[in-house]
């Protein structure tokens, strides 16, 4: 990156920083800190994606639900969000997403926002019950760059390292904030929706060729609930349902320290097994 | 409706039926045996979108991921269905959907195709242990006329009746198929997927104000697997995880009789547990 980081501003927020290009457009661009293998970070790319609505005139409500779908490779540099609200009624609002890069559109997406209201309220599933995260030292996760803006505590299902072999289980436990820490907000919330890497690499005990088609995020938490997080550790846990034929589920939630369960997120991952990174398949 | 129905053609096939405008619009129209409370049931919609897809003439490989925005009510009648191919991949293709009618956008939505190949294959997702569904006897779910165009056998998780309270559990498990019974496809697994009533009704025990906002579907079956179901009944399970402030989700799993899991989804439902229909509130 040529540009010199406002010592000022949190690393989250200058990668998700967007200059307003008229109707409904906005300018942004990929930041080092949350670089990954091939492009950035898919979550940092799906709560940019969020971004563009939130700071849309004509926004209502709080996010209810997002989906992303990571159509082709972004490149390191500019790029520009399309954001249309199709559908305007009382309490909630639809919109299209679209993010190109030099006319070429790489990331589709659609989301829901809307208002919240008094109802009966329930919750049936219950948080992992698990060590705090200060009794877990921090791991750095892979060595791509983004895992370095996140503090990550692994409780179980860890990435696998050199001596590990295949497991019986995808299930990931990990607490993870913003590193730095940072209070937590809805474009905070869908990018940690993406904290994970992928099953496959979990059950096979390696890596290989493997990432993310699209991700769909139901956000449960209102603002008050975000806002009580403050910038303290969350909950996470992931675990895929199937591998076949080269591609996987992943589901997954997103808890409050609180035991409060803030996101539940759903992932179609491919995958290729064959592939070898000594290039032989 | 004023069409005469063809006898030879099933139900399903009439509900999804669609005739090319060109430039990749396609025409259809609500049919009478899958209406609902208000407008048609949003699993044929679903699967209608679906079908603007496959039989779009650039069309690559298999659904894979598919999510629908129900923005606004679908008047019975004609609509058209936009389907744009936004990205062509070598194994895959990136949609984006709209579902219009007298150029008022009432739906939004994105799909993935894409080619199988060969790799590691495992389920760790184990089908629920139910009695087979010669055991079960059939029962209608709703009064609504679209639960008339299915074979519903429940094992848990009923619809309520007048004498039933409050329950404590949000999961619902029925072996369902087409009636008539018709051999499974991507489309009818798509509308499956949406078989299930609002998880607030078995909760609360009653009927309430309730919908679908957006459904996910990422479908797990391949084409040769959902061949092989045949015209059986399949296996669903739905649950919630959490009601607050009238919104819900929903998440659920549609299961081969074999065992095999053909597809995962996922909704977020609005509620209101105020509204009676007497229209007190």
């Amino acid at each position: 990156m040529s540009e010199t980081a406002d010592p000022g501003i949190h690393v989250f927020d200058a990668a998700v920083a967007l200059t307003a290009l008229g109707d409904g457009r906005v300018r942004g661009r990929t930041t080092e800190p949350y670089e990954n293998m091939v492009g950035p970070f898919g979550g940092i790319t799906a709560a940019t994606m969020l971004r563009a609505i939130e700071v849309h005139p004509d926004r209502l409500g709080d996010p209810l639900a997002l989906t992303v779908n990571f159509a082709a490779p972004i490149s390191y540099g500019e790029f520009e969000v399309g954001a249309r609200p199709v559908r305007t009624n009382r309490n909630s609002q639809h919109w299209t997403l679209e993010l190109s890069q030099e006319g070429t559109t790489t990331t589709t997406g659609t989301a829901v926002f809307g208002h919240h209201r008094d109802s009966w309220a329930d919750a049936e599933a219950v948080m992992p019950d698990v060590p705090p995260p200060d009794r877990i030292a921090p791991s750095g996760m892979l060595t791509v760059r983004w895992t370095g803006s996140y503090d990550m505590r692994f409780v179980e299902g860890a990435v696998p390292g050199p001596d590990d072999g295949p497991t019986d289980s995808s299930v990931t436990t990990l607490w993870v904030r913003d590193d730095p820490a940072r209070p937590l907000d809805f474009t905070a919330l869908v990018a940690l929706c993406d904290c994970f890497f992928p099953r496959s690499f979990l059950r096979l005990g390696r890596f290989m060729a493997a990432g993310t088609i699209s991700m769909t995020v139901h956000v449960h938490a209102t603002p008050d609930e975000l806002a009580a997080q403050g910038t303290d550790h969350v909950l996470a846990q992931a675990r895929a349902s199937r591998f076949s034929r080269g591609y996987a589920d992943q589901t997954a939630e997103i808890w409050g320290r609180d035991g409060t369960l803030l996101a539940t997120t759903h992932q179609l991952v491919y995958f290729n097994d064959q592939w070898r990174p000594d290039g032989r398949r």
